[in-house]
């Protein structure tokens, strides 16, 4: 009971055809529906073998960078629960009925977490299937194009007080901590928290409030790394980093942009974290391995360019 | 909160000193501990990056099979919850402190299943480690052999009446059905069930109660299921089926047997499945392609080679 | 100099639109050409990273099994000097301008082996590239569809008297055996023979003269034999044996047929053959696992099923 | 006929006994002999599927670099034409019988080419085998550590001159350019050179005559470069790039640096080159895509730190 999981991230984007065009046609997303407001126009995307309307939504805005980060709760009495239990730690919430802030949307509880990302809650997305019958089905749908991610995995944000927005998420929101890097005098430079048995859900580095690194989607092996590297040189997209290996987490992962700036990582691999599991701890001089662990050094990108 | 996984099993096996060098030198389990009791000699082993005591625990009996087979929960009070559940629903329970049953073991509640097997339910069994530094580790320890897995993934079991079992485990413990495979008559041939949102933690298939077909560790993709089946050749020990592709779970696997019979599984792949996600059916006419994707119909052992 | 490797089969198919479909949409070949003459259809295919006009033939026939084997030899002088050998060793040939036999072809040296397979020595066949630029490519082209093997890699045949066919393709064709199957008595089962320095470019199993095993795609690893299988699955096509590995070459390969009934594998593995290597020797008890390594045994259809 | 492919590279190394540790433990050389002679240790290796005496010699010398480069021609008689050819060329030989310049050696021609390396054409080598048995063999020896590559793959040198170099090769050794970079004026960058068919034996970048880039090393896939750059890693061996892919060539590949600052590549893929296939080019704008296709530029070190 609880949160579940990571269930979708909002990001903006100037040029919202042209990123729709990314996300369908390299990143290999499901495009799902599209409305267009008073700000502009938002699209609907998934991974899939996603069940759910959306796991990414660009918002059409003249900037880029994120908008929300949203989390699956297993019951409708979590999100009662989960609201409680952020209301008496001081932080408001705003209460949404499904299908208000967006189209297939469950109902929301928002609220603006410490680290100054928006935060919503979700229950009840409205399901649109992964395009396989529920009867004898094959074990894939025809026609994916692109790198084709099943799904999401997990988002990484930025903040300045680490040890703060870690709190609220491990008391608060009842997420554990599986690992976390510490400056030399003890400070937190950045955590990885879950909910789902995975490695990170989410995780914070740090930064400015309200920054925002990059959104992870899942690929099955090491082999889809490179097929979604030859798909990035293929189409002239530059990769930023990989395919490597991350020593925190032991996952591993390609970073790249999307045309508006967002980073996004392709990521596979990692461990599952039990509950009574001690978190790892990684040291500021070690922090080149804990995050590029074969290259045993931060590349010049990786803490500078966010948004 | 609930169950969280699956835990561990227990299976019997006549020479134990061959059985533990089979799973410890081809399977590459790691051996913790040891006890004789007045049956015999019982072996504790376990994934390297299991932080548990044991996954996999050998009984030194006459025969083969299985002996027990748990869960662990999240909370203490689960426990109770599900003690009281399981009363509740007709069948009586045992409890026992933590370290009575077996050395390293939690806090345990037993029973034995509708289908015919000894469940325990378990809350703190003694953690060991993974045998890596929780500062600045490496990816891995040095030194392992054989087969390898991380952890154990699933067991797959044998009861007269599946649907009897499946309404247990799902009303009665909380399990989610994933998958089935219907007979004509509508009559359930076989189910998968999951606590840990993977495409099965135990599943049943027809046959007679308490029934054992297999124990399935997790590997990391299909390349180490190919190493799996190069090093069942180099040992002599006969491939039962695979490297092949399961329809149901979509999960990739190699079947094979240990010296006493007991028939082993490396698995890996699979999906994410939600709480509110349909199952998905299997027709009996398709069962073959269920089982073995790939060659579309049951190898002759499959239904009856189990104990 | 002499020969350089295979360089493609003709085969019999009854019906030409249905196994150009498969050919095509399944395995993933490209459709470079095709004639109609007074037999009916010839469609002419290839690997999409061969150059060559085509490494498939598919003649419109009655009936399945094979028509030719083709060699590609270095030099043109390369024909005068192998079809002086093959006329002393009895055998008559024929002499066949560029374009004569087929469109496209090259010059070639035509014979029937002792083996009862007719074999074509082939210098120049038409080039019409891989449909990627010389200057700066990518490495693959876009679109590439199905299994999208980039060559073929060898053919493996049937004759009665393997002995006396190694003889000939070795000392009249400077073929090299790497590895055979001999029978408790001595006497030659199979025999693999190569001019590419692969483990074989042809190899002869016994079973009737100018019999038909299967032809050889290479693809580049064990994944890719994951994604054959699946596409067999996908398409309803019965997957024969594997993905497996096999003892003698240490390659690892899927068998499946075409709607036609002759037998396919995709490929990949083996070793580097130097002139100077030892070839290896399988006795008549560990066929099964040189034939089939993770079972260990022959499945039934491999030595019975044929053209 | 004439040169069949790289037979051995050899290097200079100051701590010889670190740099025989670092290739038997990390890379997975198999260690075959050592001499010492007036200017110190030699240490004879070889990958664990070549069959001959030695792939790379150390030489224990004050600094680190190229010693030789060694080609394995087919036939002895290859020797006498070669030698011929090349003295012709105004270059002269010296001839060595087996067993004089190094144990195991076999009859060497030795010259120094115009890029200012010394070269040796060898026939005869001694075998010393794989460690495995020539009648029913498994798929490999047991016991393998670190990497393990099978064989050797291909040398990658530096000289002024690369079209003198390229012409060279092509004219009086029989080697075949595969790939070449050219600068905007038209001056030849780099050259790729193949005896084997595969994507070069041999490839010269632009530099100091005698320069060393690097020796590479052939191993099966994509997945064997993870498990390279994880060794690093774990031993601390500095990841120079990688794993990658290279446009030119299209094969992928992990570069690091022995003890002593000799570069080495873990190299997999590329394609099959026939001798009537057209060179690919690649213009100078390019060359970071032709080096690391993924990144689309030279890193700092690539073309700077070399020996």
């Amino acid at each position: 009971m609880g949160i579940l999981r990571l269930s979708h991230v909002e990001v903006r984007v100037p040029d919202i055809e042209l990123a729709t065009a990314y996300y369908v046609e390299l990143v290999g997303l499901i495009e799902v529906e599209r409305v267009d407001d008073e700000q502009g126009t938002r699209v609907f995307l998934k991974g899939w073998d996603e069940h759910q309307h959306h796991s990414l939504v660009l918002n059409q805005r003249a900037t880029y960078g994120l908008d929300a980060v949203a989390f699956k709760v297993e019951h409708a009495a979590d999100l009662d629960d989960l609201q409680a239990k952020i209301e008496a730690a001081g932080v408001s919430t705003s209460r949404h009925a499904a299908g208000t802030l967006a189209p297939g949307s469950g109902e929301i509880v928002r609220f603006t977490a410490p680290s100054g990302h928006v935060v919503d809650l979700e229950h009840g997305q409205f399901q649109v299937g992964n395009r396989m019958p529920k009867l004898n089905p094959p074990i894939g749908p025809e026609g994916l194009i692109g790198m084709a991610p099943p799904r999401i995995d997990h988002v990484f944000l930025m903040c300045e007080h680490i040890n703060v927005t870690t709190d609220f998420f491990r008391d608060v929101l009842g997420f554990r901590m599986t690992e976390q890097i510490l400056a030399d005098d003890g400070y937190q430079l950045a955590s990885f928290l879950e909910r789902s048995h995975s490695t990170h859900d989410i995780a914070f580095l740090t930064g400015p409030d309200g920054g925002f690194h990059h959104v992870a989607f899942w690929v099955d092996d090491w082999n889809e790394l490179r097929k979604s590297a030859d798909l990035c040189a293929y189409h002239g997209v530059t990769v930023d980093a990989g395919p490597t290996r991350h020593g925190a987490t032991r996952g591993c992962g390609l970073y790249f942009f999307d045309p508006a700036g967002n980073r996004n990582e392709m990521y596979t691999g990692g461990y599952w974290f039990d509950p009574d599991d001690e978190p790892t701890t990684w040291t500021e001089n070690e922090i080149g391995r804990a995050i590029f662990y074969y290259q045993g050094k931060l590349n010049q990108a990786f803490m500078t360019v966010h948004s």
